[in-house]
């Protein structure tokens, strides 16, 4: 049958089903995608599988929503479909899926929520497999992920008593603008994945708990959406991929200003987008064995998850001498996102920048990569020695993200001389599970701990959690696997406690 | 039917069952308790349940007993009840209940309880579970109450051989007082939790033993019991939470000097009891979900578990400045407990106490704060510098307490330079399984190893006990978790001994 | 019926099997031990269970041979019974002693057997529960026993190479003794526990092999039968536990001395013998659950299982004062076993001892002593710096002893000053688990394991292996159990490897 | 029946197949090896297994193919058998072996193998035990095996941000030869374990990847067939075992120079080859069990597994005055393998050699031998202290091999010092598992990693990664096994994260 009108009919698109000529339906229009198919970023067999279909479903969570109209020339977009006419994709409710479906059902009301470490534990449960596999994954061994949290438990704390913590008050201030607590929402990509509000569900939350939300550029939903949905006054940053063409990131960095963001971190750990293999393997499992089998000769690298399908715009080539540039083409702050040594800090710091996230990007990118709270502790020893620093420090900021859970480990970064910290994946563990008012409850939980802390700490405010306050003499103590006396452990016998005695069942 | 002369009749109070008129009866007494509803610190759902009842079984073991007298106005105390018609709750034993009565039946003898650790062995598995919550658990991820124990086994022994140990003497005096081992009884609260004689356990098993008790505010017995069941020489001291009235504690604190008590212990490291979320979640196993999930929207946070229910009076106002007030209510010795770095110990020393208590409140409170027995290190360190005082010393003494199991972890504080160490929980657990004879055995068995190891220590007395004997040159290396090298130890076979021959059965 | 001649019968024997009258027949002869029952180390229990019967079988694994002569006054001494009259005492074998005796017979061959490990793991399968209680156990959490261990292991090798090492020799001299290689066999009691021909398994090896045994005090064969076993020129040394009773200990040390003893190896580090609860626990599931109840209350401390109802006459008093006593009935080198600090070590050395052995006694004494390894470097360190010696000392002879399991073992202790290593357990368990061809194997083993790692390290003869062959900076190093980060770790997916893909079966 | 011409046949061949007599046909030629029996390294019996018959198969894998030729006097090389006549050795395939093969059709497409450690995980299940075991094993207690990987995780990365790194170029030149990345392909033993081509996949893949292969003096190939299967400009190198002949060595040195081998990397850490238990365990897995009880006690030792049975000829007096003698004999530059200080590192570079390698044989000889990476550290600080040397230095050039998995490992080595990395069993397991398709894709990973994670560290070349782009502070901290506190962790309760609502199944 004939498109109706201007709009094309499903019918037709669906004659446009293989590599020849593949056509493919996004949010209700139709684009050409047949000469495109070899330069997707994620292989074109996940494109041919929807060719003549609507791929919405598909392309959603993983693409920014104007992915496909920037990426394609004008005269691919063929224009729109008539919905009526468009055939559903039919989607197979898998047993895996039905099980999942089965344990949603199950999650323990938000009240048993005690802790951030929560979250994961439902998340992980509630999440579809490849969600998770993208949220949790991280560089090669995960060494860094994990050190990451580890790093925190390497720091003691020696708390005053006998001050007076009536009242006690954890709000502070990032990049001069108010906070109610020393905590902003970090970015991290593809919201989308865990939720059907993605960022929106961090949005709502951070502007009822009066907390900063720092906008990734690979949302899931669009950076207009994400602002449009923020009250009047309420401040976001922009978390920033740099382009390989400058004219798009001058776009959307002079967009943002005159959106109101009110800070700019340039990521500068992610030259190129890490390998992380529980995400490669995820995908795997999930394809049909002989396909994949075939596929490994054809040359295409198809191997790289999610991650690589979505950043290879990112520029390699980026540079100290790129700074000027930046602060040609905005007044907001700058701040580099993923500096990890001093060395870094200190040209950072003589670059004029407003600040540092000392950052490993959550462990997702370079393997051995230190903790932010151990690279802090070096920022502001050297800082200090060669430029005469002390921090916190209005002028040149540093904050720490990767691996906070507790409120104790945020309290370890301000006083080692941090102004706050991010905090990423808890969030989107806390939207997985519950959407918004799991968001809501982590930001909560923070508030509830900060309390406690601050008194059990005898400190009344953000201010007077001091150097003194920490020991973090073992910050560069890493141990490693130790390799076990197999021989003589497995000879020894382990002791016993008393134990009952035995009760026999009565005949 | 009418109430019987002055007495109220059951029937009278089990109209008042509601929120709009609530009556409880606590041992023999009516109270209308319908405005406490909302103030009460465990909420009030805890309180409905028993709306026109006998609240007694419930209410005793978690309030000191004059807890409902001391905060309901009298107006609200309506007289006795006529106790033939009280209904009696009826108390449904539970599958698990009778589980745990078996398990105890099933105790082992006494004479197979060879160490601490034991008691607390047969305690966890005859204790009713919400009792062992209470009991066990500890701060955020208990990293502080394991850090008790562990910091210990970083101390090592540096024994003296050829000393004549013919006759060996661990009796001490501890502010003055004999003590025939350098321990004493701590305060924990809620006693009766884990036996109904609750705290007498203690102070019965303490005459035997010639030491001295720390009675807790936070008794299930009243402080008077306690007084009255000791001996007529027996020395007891008092741990003291300060109330935001500072008139109930003037008054408790003198009538305690009147009762003879020997010190004054000010808890300094709780000025807002810990969240221990073993015990909170203990709770929500404990009651019906879809109750919590109701109570979950209500606003009211009953998320707390018993710490919080009991604690709310505490004030987190005290101060330095608060001292001299102590000073002029009372003449007994003030002992700051919860000291938890050197500065803080050296302003108790400047301000004329007599000794603080190195202590983290057995990990309940800030978690990752240090043990106990390292801050002891740096507390003779620094107070001898700054002060030029030796450990132990008779004018300021220096106690620690948590995680201690074996003797030997005592000897090592003594040699470190404590007076004396406090113990808590293997004394509960102790009761909890065996009552007062296990509280008896455990001291018993404190005994058998304090004259071993002094034996082979080659320390005739506690004098002879000194820094030489130890080496904690490695009490501040904190390791953690170490992130696990999987892949390459998945990979890794195991080495396996020679084995036995498979004997094949004959046919 | 009527004794024959001058012996006694059975029948008269059996008559007096109580407490008011308790004969029992040890090796033929008849004691009334009734007065004794109450000063029997091991309780008067475990003697009635013999009374009016023969003893025998279970008197022989646990005393010396002399043991009942020695502490019987003779009037007790009742003369011989007539065999043919006593009655057997029937030994059940238990279901538990039939699968043992199975385990037995399915041993490995012993070319199977490839390091000393290999001895442990059968020991433990093949050997009475009880045995392997004592051997195995030590004291209080068991720490110091395994630190013997792991200490080595922090020890590392520097090895050179292309040094020609065609021809290497592990020989040595052991207080001016040629000794085929730089170990002892060191004391250790109650070898007929392990198996019948007890300590003879071991100087039979020890002959054959050209090594030195060290006689233990509380051998279960007599001191003169192992003297006799030896070949006429083999060297013994004797292992002394000083008596209360300071003529029995000089008959001892001077029958040794004249049958040729070349070395008098005092054990310092037992004023009592230590408290051992793997040996403990065993005895209580040993016997009848009813009757330790019961015995639990008649005041007899019967816990204490085999070590101390052999060691009551150990004297505690012993002390510095007694060394020159020693000097004066003797002239057998004097070597201090047990040392465990310089301190100590510099006092042996000012009283012209001929050496020390740094040990802690294989754990069984005081746990958290270091181990003797570590004791050494202080000591090497600290006597260069005091009086200028240097070791190996051919005068003042350094051995250390626990924990040692590989050659590698004992070269990082020659490497570190030590003459010579003590190794105690392994061999027990070489014979318990097959007597004497065991200790042959287990010592062939050392020699090619002596062989390879000389050749690896560079180091043609014992003289070679120098301090710079190893890297011990480690050595002082005490990790402890970390409060591990369970919430985080139960979270955390751990990676997988790459799997095969699952075969389905056909059908 | 009588030979065929010239040919023996195979029934007269059979005929000799005893002690007294003993032929064996190997590849198509009967020798007489009655006088050789007792002298064959791997003992008599494997021999005489195949007295009579063709002992081809198993002699391939284990044996150079001229090891008959060599060691027998040609007076012993009866001449060609006629094939026809010989009888087939019948080889069974065992259920195990079935159960191998059916794995070895499961394995998974090489696509999913993401990493290194992917090829041991499948190789482990692919490999035949006996090959496996061979290949896996290390020394003693195998920790220094392990200790090589470890170490790496000790060392930590201090990346640089906002470089260049648009182009990322990690070719370096080896020795003066270009090679594609700074790794090359270490020698190790017996390939045809693995793959029937054995060494040949790995020189085919080395030329594909222009990375250099290190000839093995032990391969199952034969040197020429290496050498020929070389493309013309390939460079290879070659590893020696020293012949205490030393005119055998003469041979193969000025053989391999006129091949062209560019390099001779003289072994100096194994004048004995280890013992490797693991190995040694599985041939008694292998055997029958009443054979190998008997043969225990006819005094020949079998126990040594594969290493043994080739290595007799090495020398062990092979030492530094012989330096000068392969100066004389050869112009290829001379790299010692093996050395494990800097003392020995300093003497190599005073003799005038090209480098060394900082390398303890894959853990397979000493263990505690420290890891390779290690002893760089110190090397380069000593060498650089003593002769002002800075590395990598173009005229003495240091390697390390042993425990290298990931592309971040090699570039710590690099940072550190080392010119280039050797990499052994990785290969090794990628061609058991895979052949030559499998050591393709493990180069293609190392080039993958290589481009990630120079751009990650900021250093676009191998020259720009530098000292300080690593923390080793950590490298020389050696833990151990920690004695556990068994009874305290036993008792404590593990928290645990909220939990899913029980779902009831439906009626």
């Amino acid at each position: 049958m004939a498109a109706t009108g201007k709009h094309l009919s499903g019918q037709e698109v669906a004659k446009h089903n293989s590599r020849d000529s593949c056509w493919i339906i996004v949010h209700g229009n139709v684009y050409d995608v047949t000469e495109f198919l070899d330069d997707h970023p994620g292989g074109s067999k996940i494109i041919l599988k929807y060719a003549g279909k609507d791929a919405t479903q598909e392309y959603d969570p993983i693409h920014p929503p104007d992915a496909i109209t920037n990426n394609l020339p004008p005269e691919r977009h063929l224009g729109p479909v008539d919905p009526e006419t468009v055939q559903k994709v039919e989607v197979k409710v898998t047993d895996e899926e039905k099980a999942r479906q089965q344990r949603v059902a199950a999650r323990p009301p938000l009240d048993e929520i005690l802790n951030l470490h929560d979250f994961e534990a439902i998340a992980r449960q509630v999440m579809p497999e490849k969600a998770w596999a993208y949220y949790s994954s991280a560089a090669d061994d995960e060494i860094t992920n994990r050190e990451n949290h580890a790093a925190y438990h390497r720091i003691w704390f020696r708390p005053r008593v006998l001050r007076n913590v009536t009242k006690v008050d954890w709000s502070t201030t990032i990049l001069g603008h108010r906070s109610s607590m020393p905590v902003y929402i970090t970015a991290t990509a593809l919201g989308k994945l865990g939720h059907p509000d993605g960022e929106l569900n961090l949005t709502r939350a951070a502007a009822k708990h009066g907390v900063i939300q720092m906008i990734p550029t690979l949302a899931s939903c669009s950076f207009d959406e994400i602002v449009d949905a923020a009250r009047p006054d309420q401040v976001q940053f922009l978390q920033l991929y740099v382009n390989k063409d400058r004219n798009i990131t001058k776009r959307i960095v002079q967009h943002a200003e005159r959106r109101g963001i009110k800070g700019l971190f340039i990521t500068v750990d992610a030259p190129q987008l890490g390998r992380r293999e529980k995400d490669m393997r995820m995908k795997f499992e999930a394809e049909d064995p002989s396909e994949v089998t075939k596929s490994g000769s054809d040359g295409v690298d198809r191997s790289q998850g999610a991650a690589r399908a979505i950043s290879s715009f990112i520029d390699p080539g980026l540079e100290w001498a790129d700074i000027d540039w930046f602060k040609s083409i905005t007044r907001m702050p700058l701040i580099l996102k993923g500096v990890q040594c001093w060395e870094d800090a200190l040209l950072a710091y003589d670059a004029g920048l407003a600040g540092v996230v000392l950052s490993n990007h959550g462990g997702r990118q370079l393997d051995f990569a230190r903790s932010g709270i151990e690279i802090l502790v070096e920022v502001v020893s050297k800082l200090g020695e060669k430029r005469g620093l002390k921090f916190p420090n209005e002028k040149f900021q540093l904050y720490v993200d990767g691996g906070v859970r507790r409120a104790t480990d945020i309290l370890k970064a301000i006083a080692l001389g941090a102004t706050a910290v991010g905090i990423g994946r808890p969030f989107l563990y806390a939207f997985s599970s519950y959407g918004l008012e799991g968001v809501d409850k982590a930001l909560q939980i923070l508030h509830d701990e900060f309390e406690m802390n601050l008194r059990l700490l005898g400190a009344p405010t953000i201010k007077d959690v001091v150097p003194e306050m920490v020991d973090a003499s073992n910050i560069s103590s890493h141990g490693s696997a130790i390799p076990g006396d197999k021989l003589y452990e497995s000879n020894y016998e382990i002791m016993q406690h008393a134990r009952l005695r035995e009760v026999k069942p009565k005949l």
